[in-house]
């Protein structure tokens, strides 16, 4: 489904109904004139008219329809072709919610294709539209600037909220808050994973770009792309410090529970005995020989009781002192 | 054996029974004429008339008719050898079974030969046959590239398959469902060994195929490479997060069995433990002392009952809270 | 806030008023004169005036203002901006507390950012002014020295009160001190890593200033970078050794606990098995059998008695001999 | 000790007494004669003479002398030195012995050292005089090629007997055949580490050997030391798949021990708690209060025996619902 | 404190009082003639004459008298700067003890720093002046070949030690010889950690100093060099080995530990279970009712003490079985 269509002259919109037409003649004006298509999970057929038109290459074409393709950023000639992750955090279940975002940047032409949730793409083009400066200055590669840094600003606050669950999880760990278990700290693990595999692929593509090696021609846009670049190594960073702490709160709270089971078991231990020795005595005293005088003594009966009494008070102690119970 | 021969010129498919003859016709030729023959599991003097036309290096043919060769592509001279691996996913099983794929491409040649199972190339030639595009215009590379592109696909396809066995796992030590063994992770673990032994080393080749030092001249055959190494290193990416989560979830179960497995010692202790104290009680009562003026009572028994059954009641109570129970 | 700003000429400190005319006249004299300037936690409006007179670039101006960025060094034109980590180790706590300073260096100018508590600093001005000898050979990249030189210098010295809770805790865990817990050890892991994350990414740049591709001419500067670099690498070679050693440490902390409990747990056993045996010959005299010839001996009780406590004492020899008790 | 000596002119082996003039001789002929000195376990005076006629290098021949060096090639002006380790697997204690083979390879000579039993040696020199192409073809470094390649077809041999061992002890481990105990992993292991530090250090070396960095002219001599390579790297691909793979399974073993000696005190444990409940119940009326009424009724005794029972089955019906039993 | 100070002219040691005079004499003749000066723990008034006369760079020199360096090899100017580490095995503790050797080597002239007990030098310029060829053909650069060479022979003389040190280890917890416990591993284990820290940081220096691009013109000291470099790398390979097969057996001696404390609470629950049986049995006997027939049958007690040895001689055989006692 084609979602939006225009042409930007000069910063200023305007209508594009005949696509090929169009494109011949803002190719004919100097500046950065160029055609802007948003598709929305668009089928071959929706597909067919902007390929033509714009001469994409098919295998990056059945890329966009496909989907579900790994981060990466790919020429094609003089057409550039980045294939995005956009990320959402679901704060009720902390979950990460990944959609896909497809980009061919043309020498006049940007072609934007969403798939699935990706409502942060939205208002970039309306902030352009308001401040068309990047536009103007940089034509197609500053819109694509202006996606890149806006995916990788969801990043940056993803970021924080992972940083904030992880020291929740921590906290409940090892403060011994409770209400931690190792199926919560896992599924973390694995929207942490999920991150990574958005955000590490693009630090090499990110990078070509300002490089010396890079398309870019503008050193300002060189700078722009770097500032980005910059942004989501802070993110890939921290990725890699909450994959590691994770294992390792982890492993601790494993350890916690496995050193809380035993120590309820040496406690259970420790009280039947504490029984046993009573236990014992009394069947002592409930043997049925003919001559166990203590049995007549008038005190017999008090003292043993008193004794028990005595054993497990000291056991108690004992037990006690050495932190069993 | 030789399955298949036959010459390819401008795409139609002719008899081929002279090789010799046949190729110095075709290399006459202008165009991307070429042979293509079919082998399986050839012996040695199957393999003799073949090498002998083709000119084919002992050491690759070699390999390829004692097999169990790495997944590799290396140079002899003008002819390119590629020893491949083809997957195949059985599901009742979750086995991965894994045939072997030699392919020698030639200026005017192309030689398959298939050990064990690896019914996925049956089609490539009928493809290409109805299709003859690609061998029209790029020769007995476009064939190298439809079989490559076809083994990559069934890479796709089998990770996706893995990919579902992975999660079941999950879902049955997360959510508790049982039915999972350490075995069962173990084996998984196991076979994407195997899968990444098959496409890893894959990744290297592919991709130099694609680049500016690569063998290729044609930018579109370029780019064409490049789509099969992009989707490889999307299952290798895959793999590599595959095996790091089994890891995990196998440590995760272990925890578990083993957690499991203390708070049921601790169940059983803990009604042990509630059956210590009437047991003790009772001993006591069953002693034979002259003098014990409870045992003279009117209420003494009820009495004791009572005292025992709230015993076990409170007992109950606070085992229940710990959790113990 | 503009914490301090001044002109460096000929190592003599002079007011500095209006920033572009001084600029200007700084330039015009031969040698290394220079305007200092320092803020602190600047804002946007703060920050405006500088970055028209110093011409710094808008995005290098947000980082500074925005903080929380990765330690970095980039080059904005001639103009060379860093993000470096304060670090403090606050002894009671074992606590390391980051602050962040920026710093633009460029070729008559040094602008300081500091954001956080970065005490340290204050000291570098003073030290600079009293002994100029640096300002007056090297200029604004003399004055980088030797910031970068006092901040690797507390790293040295944070480095050492790792290594002496390190110390600590190793000889609690292995001379069995005790008042370990692994809360201790895994916060000690976490201050390693954020000790990491501010000195690791720092190698590269430093090192980079004194190769032959860096920015440098003076090659007794260049040695002068080498030697920071060279304490720096001391550093972070230390940081990966703790971050080893404390892993291994917490498994033997965690086995030594889980040993120990397996140990008491064994000790409680031994103990109940000891009663096992009285409580069973007890309970077999204690039976209402009408001919149990021993219940008449006249020295039955006593046998019976002594049988019993040798039991126990043969069983605690043996149970002594196994070390379990 | 110089086990053998001869000059091998156009393939043809002929006798070598005077060696300084029949290396003059053989440097005089055009082709690829040499001179082939075989040494086993020299003594510095054996090999005093040798090294004064060929001018061996003199830290080359105290390697080769001293012994225990770690496996690689090294060049001494136009000779090139190889340390490399003969294997061989004992498999009675699936044990892996090693031997050293250290190779000089001159213009117009070879010079093998043994040390250690490296028994297979024996084979290549016979072999080479039988079919004497490749010492014709390409002199020494045919000698050299026929070596490294009857040795890494030895580590295949070893590979595979490897490959056996694992899948042994995998089968024992998951299909809970027994016999497996932890030190035998280790053990494995451990011989598998030895096996890499035989194999390992010389991929490097050997893949220079026929890169076009390296010493080879000839093409077709390259090929065939490409396919050493190959072979090795095979070798060493599987090496790093084994150390893993027994990594896992003694984890999974450790693993499955302690669960099983956790499921036999859960039985234990629940054998003793079903006997808990009849003792209780008998110690109650074994009481000697003096209103008992149960006592007293007819059934009284079979009641009781009857719940007892009951209990019991109950019991052992609920424990083994749980699979505790 | 100055410990030897000579001029080696021509290989004869010569005394050398006026070290700038001195310096400028050797610089005029031709050949390899040096001086040689031998510092231990030198202060900073010490040095400064050293200092000033051979134009040693400040940042080296405060390197040498601060010590505690990194092991590291640095140019200033012509002259380079090496920091090393002696080392030395305790055998009684199996400790490393580790001082500290600083090097300058010049054009014409050598300086040694020793910090800490690094007696092995001593024997380095004995035994120079007994067989000066080295000096006499290398100059300072022999001795700092003669130095490089004696400290990695002991780095040899270590790797044994530690090596027979981990197979007492493993000898010990595979063979079940006991003596062995965990603190044991991990400081062996520590000190392996610091024999890394010598010896890795050498390995690319010295293998620089071999190299086309460092600083040695004379072919025969490169080769000198790399034979370093290779006994270098030899060390290293073993301590990476060795630091793995540490943690492995720290692993596998834990997991004994747990297994054994495992097996004993099983032999103690066993023996308990098989008394809960006699007990409960003797319990039925010893109730009050009215109504027992069997208390009244004249062989009631032997068959009750029948069935009782009975059941005990059933369990004890079926724990046998099982492997439980
Ligand atoms: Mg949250
Ligand atoms: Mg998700
Ligand atoms: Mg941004
Ligand atoms: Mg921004
Ligand atoms: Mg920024
Ligand atoms: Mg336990
Ligand atoms: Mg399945
Ligand atoms: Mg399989
Ligand atoms: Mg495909
Ligand atoms: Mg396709
Ligand atoms: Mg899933
Ligand atoms: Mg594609
Ligand atoms: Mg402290
Ligand atoms: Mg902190
Ligand atoms: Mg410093
Ligand atoms: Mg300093
Ligand atoms: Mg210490
Ligand atoms: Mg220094
Ligand atoms: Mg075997
Ligand atoms: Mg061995
Ligand atoms: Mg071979
Ligand atoms: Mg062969
Ligand atoms: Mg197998
Ligand atoms: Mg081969
Ligand atoms: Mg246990
Ligand atoms: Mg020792
Ligand atoms: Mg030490
Ligand atoms: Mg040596
Ligand atoms: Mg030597
Ligand atoms: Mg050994
Ligand atoms: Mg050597």
């Amino acid at each position: 489904m084609i979602v939006d269509q225009a042409v930007y002259a000069e910063g200023r919109r305007m209508p594009c109904t005949d696509l090929s037409a169009e494109l011949a003649r803002v190719r004919q004006r100097d500046g950065q004139d160029f055609i802007w298509i948003g598709l929305k999970d668009p089928t071959d057929a929706e597909f067919d008219q902007v390929q033509d038109a714009l001469e994409l290459h098919p295998l990056a074409v059945e890329d966009a329809i496909t989907g579900a393709q790994r981060v990466k950023l790919e020429r094609y000639g003089h057409t550039i072709f980045a294939a995005l992750r956009t990320i959402r955090y679901v704060d009720e279940t902390s979950d990460i919610e990944t959609g896909e975002l497809m980009i061919f940047v043309g020498d006049r032409f940007v072609v934007t294709v969403r798939r699935g949730e990706a409502a942060e793409l939205v208002g970039v083009r309306k902030r352009l539209e308001e401040d068309p400066g990047p536009m103007v200055e940089f034509g197609p590669l500053g819109v694509f600037h202006a996606i890149l840094d806006t995916i990788v600003d969801t990043y940056l606050a993803v970021d924080e909220e992972i940083q904030r669950d992880l020291d929740q999880i921590e906290e409940s760990v090892f403060a011994g808050a409770g209400g931690t278990d190792s199926g919560t700290i896992y599924r973390l693990k694995r929207e942490v994973l999920e991150f990574k595999r958005a955000a590490q692929p693009l630090v090499r593509p990110v990078t070509w770009l300002h490089e010396a090696s890079g398309p870019m021609q503008s050193p300002e846009l060189k700078l722009r792309f770097r500032d980005v670049a910059d942004h989501l190594i802070r993110v890939t960073d921290h990725i890699e410090t909450y994959d590691r702490l994770l294992t390792d709160v982890l492993n601790a709270h494993l350890a916690q529970v496995s050193v809380q089971q035993n120590a309820d078991m040496r406690k259970i231990s420790a009280w039947v005995a504490m029984a046993a020795v009573p236990t014992m005595v009394a069947g002592i005293y409930g043997m049925n020989f003919d001559t166990m005088p203590e049995l007549h003594w008038a005190l017999g009966y008090p003292m043993v009781i008193t004794f028990m009494v005595l054993v497990c008070v000291v056991l108690y102690r004992a037990f006690r002192r050495s932190g069993w119970l």
